[in-house]
């Protein structure tokens, strides 16, 4: 591109101004608001500083490529796929930061404005327990049985729990990203991310090859917590931030719903605080559906019998070797094999077909430990 | 004696009435809050049938023999030590049952006048887990702390936890029992009941001698929720008896707390049923004095520090061997010298240290467990 990207239309001017003011910044949705995006970013063309810097820079069509690459694509309030629980967000506010998003890049085939009256967002700690890990796969597990989309943060622990057990039950799911829908963060989510975007929903205010700050993980929690009409927390420690989405979720008047854990937890003290100050306690799909039934959503309520979960696919055998696997730490096939009174070549095959499923696995000193974010 | 015994004034009487009559019949109660004991009693020796023949045959000194040999003390409510708190029975029924006792018999130092205005009900399912035992030894070790008297039952489980930990943390504590203060129920709990009503209180409003019954489970009951103005819950099953407890402390207009455990416990069914019904969740003996102050209790307030509970007292190596001995079925020294990467000699002699502070037991078969009812 030759000279400075001036905006034609109200589309091209929120993609431009998504690619040079950070999110959710009320200053800068005021003006917005006041003067309509397109006269706004005219407005930035002409300004001094470096947000009129990085505005006269702004290469709009390398941006349009990237999302093409990505095979995503930029939606805004025009669009039919633009969800209306987003408007919400106009008049919500939380530690500084307030506003509905400007755009929004989405990759994957799901649709967007189908997500609220399906939704329930579960969210939780990065350093899930294999409780936490166990309660937020299995509950997403049932309620993708009830139709419901899962809602997540796409980071390790609980969240990629949540979306696991929601792809493991036949559901949908949606990551929300604090950086580009193709910035796959954390790394060692990468595979897990690509199949969200493959099969259902990445989503993200940021343009392609934008990077997760502190801020940004701020402002994305508002669209976790707008995007549904209930948050769960299945395991919070006093500073993680699901608390931070929590206080959207308050913000925005959604159902807040905590999973009690064992109070000599840390991990604990997020859902135990909820509970106190009055979040509904949920124990199972069941519960969340009954919350989520008086907000009026539209979820299939639930059957009679319970679905299966992910452990139930185990063999006896299978479980009772998966049930001695520690998930931090370690231990030998040798260890494990006294502690099951198993013989140690039996203790051996049964340990490689539960690293084949997906629930242990070996460490680099030849340990075996529960597989961080599988159910157990 | 000779003749059947005529009661000359009411002591004498609702003694004789105590043995004569199942607690808490509200047919019973109705005949003698309407007639007085001594009448009821005259009409009871007149009367024909079993209550009658009952009444005809009981020897009222051998009841007052009992009682001394004992070293028991029967109170009625015309007795300073009888707290007003029993009164609030008079108006509360609970699955066919209702009614304040005629009298008590109790055993022991303990001043039961003193303890409704600083008592907590702390209760919970035989059937405890290691994380139940833990909480319920902790929560009555800082309650203690606090000068809280801690009432529970007696029985196995969280009810002994409640007792020892109250004990540990050098407070008081009453037993309430479903039989005779002389009858100690269950014999497994036997040293600790003697040592309760040695250095505590033991209450029954059964004669010594009697034993529990279902009924009378179900009547002591309403005795430990009318006996202090809150209850907690710290663990049980969906049919626990804690349950019933549950159902006379909300009867009388108590404060109900529950402790969250995890919702993959059956024992967490219980808490997590009361917390979706509004009951307070709990998470250590802070939170169960704010409730108290609320509902005018007369405890110390929470320290700044927490007082040191029985786990810190063990030395670092003692405790790092103490997290791996299971709750449930048992590990041999060579599987806990392997798992914790100790030579079997440290081992063993960790295993004995811990056993001689009534951590862990030694199975028949050799295995190392966490003794039922520790901290662990």
């Amino acid at each position: 591109m030759t000279g400075p990207f001036t905006a034609s239309d109200e589309r091209a001017a929120r993609m431009a101004l998504c690619c040079v003011t950070e999110p959710a910044q009320p200053r800068d949705l005021v003006d917005v608001l006041r003067h309509g995006p397109v006269e706004r970013w005219e407005q930035l063309l002409r300004q001094g500083g470096p947000q009129g810097d990085r505005a006269r820079a702004l290469d709009l069509d390398r941006v349009h490529r990237a999302t093409d690459r990505a095979g995503a694509r930029f939606v805004t309030p025009a669009d039919e796929e633009w969800p209306s629980a987003l408007e919400d967000l106009h008049t919500a506010g939380h530690q500084g930061l307030a506003g509905a998003p400007l755009g929004l890049w989405l990759r994957g085939p799901g649709w967007l404005g189908a997500v609220p009256e399906r939704a329930v967002a579960v969210v939780g700690s990065r350093a899930a327990t294999s409780y936490g890990s166990e309660v937020a796969t299995n509950l997403a597990y049932d309620l993708a049985g009830h139709r419901a989309i899962v809602v997540s943060g796409g980071a390790f622990g609980i969240d990629a729990a949540a979306h696991r057990g929601a792809m493991a039950g036949g559901g949908a799911t949606v990551a929300v990203l604090a950086g580009g829908i193709d910035d796959v963060y954390p790394r060692g989510n990468a595979e897990l991310l690509e199949r969200v975007a493959r099969e259902h929903l990445v989503v993200s205010e940021l343009p392609p090859g934008a990077h997760p700050t502190r801020v940004r993980f701020l402002s994305r929690n508002r669209l976790i917590a707008a995007l549904a009409p209930g948050l769960v927390v299945v395991e919070a420690g006093i500073r993680s931030g699901a608390r931070n989405t929590l206080g959207w979720a308050e913000q925005l008047g959604r159902r807040v719903m905590a999973v009690p854990g064992p109070i000599t937890s840390t991990g604990s003290a997020t859902p135990l605080q909820m509970l106190r100050d009055g979040a509904t306690a949920v124990g199972g799909a069941d519960h969340v559906l009954e919350v989520l039934a008086e907000a009026g959503s539209h979820l299939v309520p639930p059957l009679a019998s319970e679905p299966l979960r992910p452990l139930d696919r185990l063999e006896p055998e299978q479980r009772a070797l998966f049930e001695l696997v520690p998930g931090r730490g370690g231990l030998t096939a040798e260890a494990l094999a006294l502690t099951s009174g198993r013989a140690l070549p039996q203790t051996v095959a049964l340990l490689a077909e539960l690293d084949e499923q997906g629930f242990v696995v070996k460490t680099d000193d030849g340990r075996w430990r529960l597989r961080p974010g599988s159910v157990g």
